[in-house]
């Protein structure tokens, strides 16, 4: 493979704040060569989630973060071009985690074969993946909703917002999605089935909230943080529970706040109400992912479960596409096609 | 009855902020007769709780305020004076909640009967009663704690931190019990036999805390709020634990509360660690009361739970020891004798 070149996305500097296209630099360098036990793979699709913008600080999370100059990077659907493993041949499409590059190597540890006659491939990165997987996760572990519940999602026409309600419907819970754009409104309502949608960006979002929550909300599952919060939190019933698997709002905030200071009012009516906060990440709950996949297939085979893909063309859209989605740019779950398999 | 009197202590005003005395009013009547059905209580023992804070506002919670000019709520240690109820006689000690005054009339509705030659009855106010049921629940259902791991409560000297820091050491975690006062750090250490005590009021209580949690913390029982949180929130571990079952700190603060704002941080760090914070109520649990009387009764018999209660005489005390107990001036479960009986 000496005459292949690998194209790939490093972090360049760790954004001051909201991240902007200097943080990110594209290098070609020479595609690596398999070793005894090793595998090339040539991505076909990246997939670009909001969890990223936190490898990209230095600040420690559940994850380290990616190096000063590394390849950014993140979930992939590949082709293996060339193997010396004996449990890989070339031409297989497998998941993979070979970040923001177009060739990588791997010995095969985490890899899981997909079959393009069972799914579209790109779902491995979505519905049926890990967005799929952390809604799943989420809502039933944490969320328990129970039949006649209101169940309330931000990023509703996103990859994990949209699994969160149309679950919630599937397990006989009122599903009230916020949306930004009159579009997405439109697709969460007609095409999703939620029973009701609101516009974070019409004036009044608590008034529009309350009106479409009229018996007060059991579930929030938070995945956005900032203003949205804010007009969740008076609306939250007795024994509500919070899973928290993502703040993007404030992902790029660094603080200091300015008060006033929220705290005590919030544990107040932790206290008061009873609430459940969780936060969680879904390789938690790996236990799970079999009933998950039989689930979520079902789902998707019945109509029940519909999703969107946002899909931009070439490795060098990803970080201008990753800049769009922090600020709800993107209409459904956001890829990017790195080669034509 | 007719020349028997009943004196009580009703709510004068609403606090503004801390309670004084003159949000207090006691009151001379004539003592009620009872009816078919109904028993005349002798109110021996009153219990004074941190919860009782919040009944005097007149913001919604998890129980409807007490009316101005209505008797102060609580839980009471009782003798049946008179009877004209089949399942009660004359003698018999029940556990009531007839509040803050010297007889109540009942229909035997949630009365309990105690067995003076089991336990001091005093102790059904305490650690075999709603405080001491509130630590075993919100530890064991919640924190459920791990042997190896670190337990922090605070008020360590009272009912509920006591019996918190000692059942966390029975299921093989260490207790950590934060205090104010050398006399309270002593008595934790020495006679509950915590493996740590702070002093919140030494300086540098978050170093003096970390050093008291080498391995971080695992599941902090919050019961006060306050300077005693902004100490524990960095030692919390991935995945901790916290049940909140009070904020006395707080109680009387109206707010809005002063910059920064904390919570961003805060629901920064749920995500990203994990956390659990759940507020809770005991009797969301009355399924486990019958377990924990069994476990409580065998820990105290065997000597591995011990109490200390705080008894002030005469109904007429109540306001000032209440008072007192919201800035931490009792030592023990706060108890008053009402009656000799």
């Amino acid at each position: 493979m000496d005459d292949v070149r690998n194209r790939r996305i490093v972090l360049a500097a760790r954004p001051q704040g909201r991240p902007v296209p200097s943080d990110f630099r594209i290098e070609e360098v020479p595609a690596p060569t398999p070793r005894e036990g090793e595998i090339l793979l040539q991505v076909l699709t990246l997939s670009l989630d909001p969890y990223m913008r936190g490898r990209m600080d230095a600040a420690k999370s559940y994850a380290a973060p990616v190096e000063v100059g590394g390849v950014m990077e993140g979930g992939t659907v590949a082709k293996v071009v060339a193997s010396r493993h004996p449990g890989f041949a070339p031409g297989e499409i497998v998941l993979s985690h070979s970040g923001w590059q177009t060739y990588a190597l791997s010995d095969g540890t985490g890899l899981r074969k997909l079959d393009p006659a069972q799914a579209p491939v790109s779902t491995a990165l979505g519905v049926l993946g890990m967005p799929g997987f952390t809604a799943y996760a989420g809502l039933l572990a944490i969320g328990r909703p129970k039949p006649g519940e209101t169940v309330v999602v931000a990023a509703a026409s996103g990859p994990v917002g949209s699994a969160v309600g149309q679950i919630a419907r599937i397990k006989g819970a009122r599903a009230v999605g916020i949306v930004g754009g009159a579009d997405k409104l439109a697709f969460v309502r007609d095409e999703l089935g939620f029973d009701a949608v609101v516009d974070h960006r019409a004036p009044d979002l608590p008034g529009q909230l309350h009106g479409a929550c009229p018996e007060g909300i059991d579930i929030y599952f938070e995945n956005v943080g900032g203003a949205v919060w804010d007009a969740v939190f008076p609306l939250l019933n007795t024994f509500a529970r919070i899973p928290v698997c993502g703040l993007i709002a404030q992902y790029s905030e660094a603080g200091p706040f300015p008060g006033p200071d929220r705290l005590p009012l919030m544990m107040r009516q932790v206290l008061t109400k009873s609430f459940t906060l969780r936060g969680f990440i879904q390789r938690e709950f790996a236990d799970q992912r079999p009933a998950f996949y039989r689930d979520m297939a079902g789902w998707i085979a019945d109509g029940r479960v519909r999703y969107r893909e946002d899909v931009v063309d070439g490795l060098e859209a990803a970080p201008q596409a990753f800049i769009g989605m922090l600020e709800g740019r993107n209409f459904g779950k956001l890829l990017v096609r790195v080669s034509a398999g």
